[in-house]
């Protein structure tokens, strides 16, 4: 329909974290041709940006230990911008040499977070970055940088807007090209992403917060998108079948589901170039890869509405 | 805190339907003392309006043969309204009889679900409605109008919006003191929300579409209430639990979720004059009295966020 919210975009990127955020967060090990095939899949189903993995070593994180090799195939297939996320400068220089077209380093706004996570101040995060961005610059390669805990901290609780505003505006000048505001807590509520959103934009300038990255904790996460795209955000991360969350635990924190967000988006208006049907068909494959792994979402189960075809598919 | 979203209203009211629209979309009874205790609950949790029942013929609806004692009941719980469901000027004698401070009555603006749900047409509904507007208005009870399908029709499709504007002015012509918009099907969007607000409260002026009775049929329940606070909405259905819905059974159609309702509207700084402490701990009595029946709802699960208590609540 070409019809959208209040900001005037009509064409939303989603970007698929799922092989990244979703993997890293359960136990198991997916298989590398099962991971290229999922990729391979979304891919074709339109989705224009996937985080494939990060570049940790592997003695953390088995589960991304076979990174490059899936950069190396993403990058076969045609239209995909390939990301990863990388923790420092080392893994920049990884990620440059595997062939990304953008990386980004997640930067925790609560300092209690960012030095037990990565035993690093803001101040040292704050070098990382700018020696990250050097390496992707020389790389020829986009470097984004997210801020983490954006909405609050399971360890400091509120973390104050002013602060997050501080360190972003100290994050572009270290050389970020890109933002993301992170709800990595689910502690995010629609009102907290507006004021966010409109504060970091104003002191940064137009055009470098361009996505949100949100936790369906405590079941806010398609409202906060929304409250996002009605700010002008026009990227969202999202994990296919909301994978590695699981709502039957304490503290669970899958990320919003691609197939509930592609549906509201779809529904509103806004193209994203995906195709609903072809991306929940891609499900089948972590389910096989994956058997027993809960896969959320509620439009799967639902089914489409009769009137989504003529209404608002692209 | 006071605040709130873009309209300036601080308070919104949650209208609790579980006893009605969740009990009813379930086979098994729930035992009357159990349904008293869920309702005195969360009344002393500070919930201030409970459709305790619905006044259908007890062959059709079993579950909802005790109403009229749950009314007797529920009109002992200090500062509660307690409101009923009626299908027709039968059903509001009978609540009116029971002893209501409200009801509603549902009017599908789907024509197809209207004949086959009720066996009435668009006018011989308009003339049943202004019956039970005549019977309430004897009776001192404040008579509402639930718009359902309001956003599409699983046997129609899409339900034009200009249909619903004139349906609604008519049923505010025949008595109607209340209006509320049902998203009966799961088809709703925060886009569609926000035009048929606007559309209807501009054609029926202003006060009375107070209320969005939402499902969470395809996960945008919480976004959609979201779109309708910005526009005004001052009444928002629930369900605790979920109770009802099932999402991992096709045309899953449950209420949105009490719980995670509370959460957002406390975290965006409005008053709901509800304890989320002593409303969690109501889903024991559901888990109780129902052995096995799914509850829904992310917040009950994750929990309250360190800072929910000096933020937010009241």
């Amino acid at each position: 329909m070409g019809l959208s919210g209040e900001t005037g975009v009509t064409f939303i990127t989603i970007s698929e974290v799922g092989p990244r955020d979703g993997l890293q967060s359960i136990d198991r090990v997916m298989p590398l041709e099962a991971k290229k095939a999922w990729i391979k899949a979304e891919a074709e189903a339109g989705v224009p940006e996937i985080e494939v993995g990060s570049f940790v070593p592997p003695s953390l994180l088995p589960q991304m230990a076979d990174t490059a090799e899936l950069v190396a195939f993403a990058r076969t297939l045609p239209g995909l911008n390939v990301v990863a996320l990388v923790p420092n400068a080392k893994g920049a220089a990884r990620a440059v040499e595997a062939g990304v077209h953008g990386l980004s380093i997640p930067f925790s706004m609560s300092e209690t977070h960012s030095i037990k996570n990565v035993r690093k101040t803001h101040a040292e995060m704050l070098v990382e970055i700018a020696e990250v961005a050097t390496v992707a610059k020389a790389g020829g390669v986009h470097c984004a940088v997210g801020l983490s805990t954006a909405f609050g901290c399971t360890m400091e609780g509120a973390v104050h807007e002013d602060r997050v505003v501080r360190l972003a505006v100290a994050a572009v000048e270290a050389g970020a090209e890109e933002l993301s505001l992170s709800d990595t807590t689910g502690y995010a509520d629609p009102a907290k992403v507006r004021r966010l959103v409109r504060a970091v934009t104003a002191a940064v300038g137009p055009g470098l917060l361009t996505t949100l990255h949100l936790h369906n904790t405590r079941g806010l996460g398609l409202a906060n998108a929304l409250a996002g795209l009605d700010e002008g955000i026009t990227t969202l991360d999202a994990s296919l079948g909301g994978l590695g969350g699981c709502p039957f635990a304490p503290g669970a924190s899958g990320n919003i589901v691609t197939e509930d967000l592609v549906f509201m988006l779809a529904a509103m208006g806004y193209e994203t170039g995906i195709n609903l049907d072809r991306l929940m068909a891609v499900r089948g494959i972590i389910a096989n890869a994956l058997p027993g792994e809960p896969l959320y979402g509620f439009t799967p189960d639902a089914g489409l509405p009769l009137d989504y075809r003529s209404g608002s598919d692209t």
